[in-house]
């Protein structure tokens, strides 16, 4: 365990075995960090919620928060979370295994974010967010919740398994993009995207389904479903089961 | 008053009455905090100015200032300022009573802002932009001031009160949007906004009248005037005027 | 030498004659910070990459590192390299002199920067991007790589030398955006720009010769080439150079 000296760690913080803890970073009380784990400089975890009626935060084992990160109570992340430098992530935050979260990123809580999900740097993921397994996003997309904002009522976006939305894009509230499906760069989606195609535009339309579009890589295979040539950062036991489906 | 024993406060600063400071905090020459205020771990407040003939920086007070915040010197405050994580607030700005500035947004300096102005995360405000009272401004929004990048002149932006901007839009130099008008999600706004209308698109054109969007909550009332309905972290003494209003 | 009493130096760092150092950061082993620098507080320089085989971070002299900023080991910059406030600077960025990286930028690294090149704030910038001297790109512009995301393919874009792209613009993977040329706010780039063109919209098509674009200040000069008009924080060579181009 190696807990730098100038970080600030509460007693009633749980750390787990073999953590490491960086300089000038802040453990609040109710914490529990898992085996294995890692903590950069400079973050704040569990910093108290005045909107959540859980007081705790738990990390999972053998995860990587990094730099500058702020983590309020209320939330609950399964093993190898792996976070990039100044993450926020608001109170009732539920998130299984595998979950990365790119610098910059603002999850703004009450959201289920499900197994192996990818959020690239700099991604806003409003409340009442329903994120499903093996789901990407990329730069700048908002995931909106307000059909006329300001106002009291929430209608949070759900994206499918292996879903995919580029960079810069926005989903409006309610919105449903199907399993396997792309929304290219750059988009505003008003409404429903079908499983397995592709999307784009201001606002988006239907261009082609996922699977006509080609890799760039000089095989010529399809390019989606992206999990049958793309596995970086994935465990063999999942990549294996991709390979095995037919 | 509980300031952390690791934080760092000049002198020459101005501490109200039962504030709070949070570890590793950095508080300059010239900075006044007023009372019942509190500011989070890891902030700057007072870095100097090369911009300003101003040297303080005063925060009204029952202010909140948040985790990893930079406040530059030359800008003034009212009372109950409230702030997300990481905000960069640069020289001149000129604010009044109750502002909220959310996560990670970035004020450039030399602009107005009212009373009870609500910018959410990731907010780019530009030189010389000018906000009135009760302006919501949503994330990824910016405010731009440079006709022809890059050059010396600013035309700055304009929201007049009420206005709604939605997330991911831009607002183009010298543009005036109308009191009450709704900026939809992800437009480009190149001309003018008549006052209580609704635009969108890139660019954005003229879609309806405000007053004719209803409330997806059920109960078939109009969205806007958004005061109407909505109330959320004003005083009391506010929100009944707005209900007397006929 | 001003290093603060907070700051957590490596004894395997190299510190130039007159650097400054702000409170609570930390510089790892293999960084070399040139003389007459500035870095501010809370940053951290030199954090270790396991994707790099190069263990050093070099700042040039004469530069500014503003607070909050992270830098990764495997890269080096020129003298006077000036940054915002929390840039993150991932392995093998290889920059030229004189580069501004504005605040909340993410440099995502394996990248060729030139000099005198001029990142606004909240810049993303992928890997495999090659951008040229003279550059100006405004915020929340992304420049990406991945033309099927998510893939292994990498075709990273490249701005020609005194180009400029407006806030909010996304560049497709391998797009040349031609020298001289203007990318309008808000565009989706997917095809090459060529030279000393306005460019703009979703998808962004040709809209002008940037010559025609004429300077709102009342002179009506032409507003492009922009370094015949504008040269805040370019060194007298450089301006003086360009007055005498014809």
């Amino acid at each position: 365990m190696k807990i730098h000296e100038t970080a600030l760690i509460s007693k009633d913080a749980q750390i787990g075995r073999n953590v490491e803890i960086g300089a000038f970073t802040i453990i609040n009380a109710g914490v529990s960090v898992g085996d294995y784990s890692t903590v950069g400089p400079f973050c704040e975890l569990g910093v108290p919620s005045t909107n959540s009626s859980v007081s705790s935060l738990e990390i999972g084992s053998r995860s990587l928060i990094r730099s500058h990160s702020v983590f309020y109570s209320g939330s609950k992340f399964g093993a190898q979370l792996n976070t990039g430098h100044r993450v926020t992530v608001r109170e009732n935050t539920i998130a299984g295994n595998n979950l990365q979260i790119g610098t910059l990123s603002d999850i703004q809580g009450d959201c289920l974010i499900g197994n192996y999900v990818r959020f690239h740097s700099s991604v806003h993921v409003g409340k009442e967010s329903n994120i499903e397994d093996y789901v990407w996003v990329f730069p700048y997309v908002v995931l909106t919740n307000d059909p006329h904002p300001p106002s009291e009522v929430r209608l949070g976006v759900t994206l499918k398994s292996y879903a995919v939305i580029a960079t810069h894009s926005t989903i409006l509230p309610g919105v449903i993009v199907g399993s396997g499906s792309l929304v290219g760069a750059h988009s505003l989606v008003a409404k429903d995207v079908v499983e397995h195609t592709v999307v784009s535009g201001v606002p988006a339309r239907y261009k082609c389904d996922a699977s006509t579009i080609l890799l760039r890589d000089g095989t010529g295979q399809p390019a989606y479903p992206w999990r049958k040539h793309f596995n970086r950062s994935y465990p063999v036991e999942v990549t294996e089961r991709w390979l095995d489906e037919t």
